[in-house]
């Protein structure tokens, strides 16, 4: 990839090499948070992945599979035979190759000069998908004749249901057909949970005795445009195209024959709009967007503001912000990886970003929890507990549980390993209910506080009650075989992180309940009535204070779970140079891994950042330092924890060190890291590394901390965040920080370096 | 495509073009009748159709779909990746590039040389399908070093599920997993029609150090290679695979614990076999096929000769010999086109080449129509008939109709063009009868007759009993509303070919019944009871006689059908100029097409062939000039019937053209003739214009007819074949003709140019 310090906004691939199209497609997904689309190129490629999906449309192929995001009919292909030829970049002579997005507008351009024998054109392409009219996509070409001779060009373009997830088949055909002759139209359906799609495409040439002709292939239909390109001249394309299904929120009619209306009354009002107005039109609301908390970061690696520009330009295209019902897959929309599930990735890694800069988005992301009370408690009911247990993997609000219970081969056995996340990753939960807190506190919204919040954070906390075992020995409440967040370790007791958060979810509640009684005691009768708090309580109120909290070892080390101390040591250092993250399980299988003292990502170090005011300074820089050098980053959830942790402990070069590894799993030079999709949550990383990490901004008990320390390359930091409904801004230079809001009456208070300020208007932080 | 005169066993392309994959994909496709597969290149392109079918394994995907033949999981597939660059041939220079099919042993060989950058290899590639052992495959490559550095090489090669018929996936994923260490499989089962199927796959790699890794994507398993290949130094590896399903006649038990123990057992059992020892087994049964009725054919073209030995090949890979549950697809088990589907082509233009030459194949044909009758029971009732109405296509025999009712699009309206074959071609019914009545003429096998065949003859003429439409004005019966042999009239009245074979369908019945009465009374009341033919045969006696037979107009012209000959005429000479069959529809629609007087195949002339008894020598000379000019041959069905009709006629020149027009359809140069499969019946009447057309061989009315007639190209032509149990040889020269068999005391008749011959041992005809 290439990023130059010219254009912040711009992320490049110079030169063709197939070997990237997985990344470039990923890295330059389109979208607009109802569609997601990776960058595939017009022409084919083997080792294309042509990925479009549109956000929350779920189908399960069949019993043994777990429900996904179907991969849509594809409308962004096009052939193109020059004289006969088959274009292709792997064939010939490319030039100039250049393929880049505008991060600010969202626009994907790619051209380059193609030579093979007598034929030499000049290829522009452009697209966009419209953040403006969010079912609307569209698509320029220009190709030019370099050579003094005439060329005869055929183009091939419509849409291409033939795609699938990986062989897995999610739609029917449908029906299609071409309407008021320049139309085309084709509508198949989910299988199984008989979502309607409509796709709509028409085409503007701007040539000279153009011939066409319409084709139906299987799953296909598409037009076919014969024309003569004349020596050094040019011809324009434009593919304009829609796509519509039965669960829009914005529709109020699902019928396949009404939305077929309104894609063809939409085309037709914009068909007097230009490529270059749909393009403003859409670029102006991301204008919106970048509008709102502009974070310049002044460093010696340039690379750092562009990647802020990354990480929030992906984290608004991955994000349903339109529909409550949907929420944030662990690869966006960009990649058939982890099916469109969400995990605990938003709560604890996007959710924050929002929270501080788009509530309204924020708000959307945890109703989606509320909404999915039912399927936790399906997923509490069906593994024997009561309350809501919120699933690993979600899917529709209500299905509960979607994680796939197999998955890569063992390379000891060659059998398929199983995948225990589902069952007994369990600290979801609690996930979920931080994330909820967090909202409320950052925004202060009372009424989903109310509404939903409390609700689910009772829910929870009767979860963990049914949750706890009693060990009638030791007389404690423990959490056994369990997943932590080190995913290396199944079936362990009592995972520090698990058991601290659980812990912290029932006193919360026992917390809330108290305070609610006093303070609104109509909403804390209508929650009993419905979640039996009186009896809930008192059993969390006798078990709270037995829950056991794994303290730390002589040597100030807190056990990652009850057998991990104990484990022998394995020398990680060959893994940590390789590139990719399963090197270490090409030479040992799980089983081994479970034996050893091999961390995945940050989890006891989260449970240190996360809740921070429950550990020492000292305690932590202990199990930093015992952690990390056992952690192999193999998740993308690892390194911008640690960049945070590091920083917040005093080790500002080594957090830089990994900041810079962090943007990296993206943006960086290894070619396969995002082939299944980018990593939504090593994106809201980049945001939080910042802004948290270097911006020291935490919500901490419901009180705000703003404890900015740059690192050595950083020279300045401004960023803003909305915090209870106003707008902050904080100016951080090696010597001072300056924070400001309007001046309109109200004061916010936050704590710095242990002293309370207050806010009105501007203050400097010495 | 390169033929030589040197090997007249040989189909080869010289020189890569991408464009040509998918033509020799399907004439170099290999089979064994139990399974077939189009020769896919090991590694991947875009334009590639990577199909492989095994026989009589019908699914259907949805409701709105049909049952069709599914694309299997892919065993040949394998990438090759050198120094990190993914081997293509579309990138680099290829240098001595051939592929070829050795049709004599059935082994399929690729190779060439390939350099780019530092890299330049030599590739060599070998595989076949066992004609032996019908569940096992094997593919061998041999990479050679040219170079005076090490290259690292990795393959990554198994078995690949997420192939799909063109986006419909029909199976599920399946279990997966690597056996004893050395034997991946996998057990997917299609999703509708639940037939289990079991692939085991297996390597053998002749290198130094190396290092493999099992890995499993979705629907994938595959092992890694890694290894270093010295300076001019060569790797060999071998694959070997297999595959068995739950519906395989030779295995007793389908369970597929089971079928995996049989999989692993036979690959244990052939691993002391080598590649050339595994290929030896395989073409030592092909070698049984070629020494039964050699034809040997001395022309000024040796494309003549290949083309018999190239349609002997597919005729032989294509048909499921072993499955009397089967039958052959249109496109046999060559590609995706008509879905695996059987037609009327088995009876007209591929059985005749099994009863001739394969009398036991021939058998197993017939039966699955005899086993169809349930499906044809089924067909009648849901039309409103009786007896058996044979489905325009078939799948599984007790299905009944399986065509599509959605075709192409319609340029003029841009929608999908019904396809009314299913309901109203109905002529496929009298040509079962026809077919049935043929095999027992030939092969004079008395027990399949008074078995099944009497039952089918008697079936069929009561559904055409019940078919016929009273004309009270002209008390006639009609048969209106019909498709004939020329698909591009639909819904005309009376179709001559459908009128007529309609006729002798009944008429055959009632002399049948006459003399079985007499013969065989036992027999005859048994069918009574069965068909209720007492009443069945009583009507059908009233109506015979005004059954409409369309009778020549003054000029001598059989009417195609009631409204033919009123329809305007078109000028087909740019449409017949035209590469690919549907040139004429880049102008017109198909309702266009059926006012005018264009025919898409032999129709009438198709009658004048088959019952050539019925009409006189100068009547088929004018319809034959009458009827040519009007048809665009758009159906790989009507080049060899014009060839034989010419050759009867005495217009052998012309039939010689049109010999090799037919060959041409897949063996010629047009690139995209046979990327949806090689043309079945387009086969058969290669051998059937061979040895019917110029060796002159005919079975008219249960009488054998032989005479010979060479167009002035050939020299000599030696053929031979099966009648009721003898094997005769016929030897064609220019100025004789001899006939030969064994002398075992028994003599054949036949008739030649109206005089009836005896043969005992050698006979010479002048």
């Amino acid at each position: 990839m290439n990023y130059s310090k010219e254009n912040l906004w711009q992320i490049e691939e110079v030169g063709f090499d197939s070997r990237y199209l997985g990344k470039t497609e990923s890295i330059m997904a389109l979208g607009n948070g109802y569609l997601g689309s990776r960058s595939a190129t017009e022409e084919r490629y083997t080792n294309e992945r042509r990925d479009t999906f549109i956000a929350g449309t779920f189908n399960k192929f069949d019993e043994n599979e777990v429900s996904e995001l179907p991969n849509i009919p594809d409308v962004w292909w096009m052939d193109f035979i020059i004289n006969g030829e088959n274009f292709s970049l792997e064939k010939g002579k490319v030039a100039n190759y250049s393929k880049r997005l505008n991060l600010k507008t969202g626009e994907l351009i790619r051209e380059f000069e193609w030579a093979t024998g007598e034929i030499k054109l000049q290829f522009t392409f452009r697209r966009f998908v419209s953040k403006a009219r969010r079912h609307y996509l569209s698509s320029y070409v220009e190709i030019k004749n370099l050579t003094s001779q005439s060329m005869a060009i055929q183009i091939r373009s419509g849409v291409d249901g033939q795609v699938t997830n990986s062989g897995s088949q999610h739609f029917n055909e449908g029906q299609k057909g071409l309407v008021d002759g320049e139309f085309m139209q084709m509508m198949p359906q989910t299988m199984e949970s008989q979502i309607d799609f409509v796709f709509t495409v028409t085409h503007k040439l701007q040539v000279e005795n153009l011939k066409e002709r319409i084709e139906m292939g299987r799953r296909q239909i598409f037009m076919n445009y014969f024309f003569d390109l004349p020596a050094n001249e040019s011809a324009e394309i434009e593919k304009r195209m829609s796509i519509y299904t039965s669960i829009d929120n914005d529709l109020s009619i699902h019928e396949v024959e009404a939305m077929r209306q309104v894609a063809i009354s939409e085309m037709k009002e914009v068909a007097e709009l230009s490529f270059e107005q749909l393009l403003e039109e859409s670029a102006n609301e991301w204008a919106k967007i970048w509008a709102k908390h502009p974070i310049l970061i002044e460093s010696e690696s340039f690379e750092d503001q562009l990647a802020i520009h990354f990480a929030k330009y992906h984290l608004h295209i991955m994000t349903p912000a339109h529909d409550e019902r949907m929420n944030i897959g662990a690869k966006g929309l960009s990649g058939e990886g982890y099916k469109g599930h969400t995990f605990w990735d938003t709560e604890i890694f996007m959710l924050p970003y929002f929270n501080f800069t788009h509530p309204e988005i924020a708000k959307s992301l945890v109703t989606y929890r509320y909404l999915g009370l039912d399927g936790a408690h399906k997923k509490a009911e069906e593994n024997g507990y009561e309350g809501a247990q919120y699933p690993w993997e979600a899917a529709n609000p209500a299905d509960g549980e979607v994680t796939p219970v197999w998955g890569a081969a063992d390379i000891v056995t060659g059998q398929s390993t199983k995948i225990w996340s589902g069952f007994i990753e369990q600290h979801i939960t609690s996930d979920v209910a931080f994330g909820v807190k967090q909202y409320i506190d950052v925004t202060g919204d009372q009424e989903f506080a109310e509404g939903k919040a409390y609700e689910i954070l009772f829910d929870t906390a009767k979860f963990w009650g049914s949750r706890l075992e009693y060990n009638i020995e030791k007389d404690r409440y423990e959490i056994n075989d369990v997943i932590g967040p080190d995913e290396y370790k199944e079936h362990v007791n009592n995972n520090a992180y698990t058991n601290y958060t659980a812990h912290w979810n029932v006193r919360y509640a026992l917390n809330l309940a108290k305070e609610l009684k006093e303070t609104n005691p109509e909403l804390f009768e209508k929650l009993n009535q419905k979640l039996a708090l009186d009896r809930v309580l008192e059993e969390l109120a006798e078990k709270v204070e037995k829950i056991l909290l794994p303290q730390p070892t002589e040597e100030g080390i807190i056990p990652q779970d009850d057998s991990y101390l104990g484990k022998k040591i394995l020398d990680l250092a060959k893994y940590k140079k390789m590139d990719g993250v399963d090197g270490l399980f090409h030479d040992y299988n799980l089983e081994q891994v479970n034996d050893m003292q091999i961390t995945k990502q940050a989890d006891v170090l989260l449970l240190l950042y996360l809740f921070e005011e429950l550990f020492a300074h000292e305690l932590k820089l202990k199990n930093f330092d015992y952690y990390e050098p056992k952690t192999t980053h193999d998740s993308s959830l690892s390194l911008s924890t640690h960049a945070i942790l590091a920083a917040d402990l005093g080790k500002l070069e080594e957090s830089y060190e990994f900041f810079k590894r962090a943007r990296a799993i993206d943006m960086g030079a290894y070619m396969k890291s995002s082939d299944d999709g980018i990593h939504a949550a090593s994106l809201g990383g980049i945001w939080q590394m910042t802004v948290f990490g270097y911006g020291g901004v935490r919500m901490i008990n419901g009180q705000l901390r703003i404890e900015p320390h740059l690192p050595r390359a950083w020279s300045h930091l401004t960023y803003g965040f909305d915090y209870q409904g106003e707008s902050i801004t904080v100016t951080v230079t090696k010597d001072r920080v300056e924070l400001s809001k309007e001046d309109n009456g109200r004061a916010i208070t936050f704590l710095s370096n242990g002293q309370q300020y207050s806010l009105q208007n501007t203050l400097h932080l010495s």
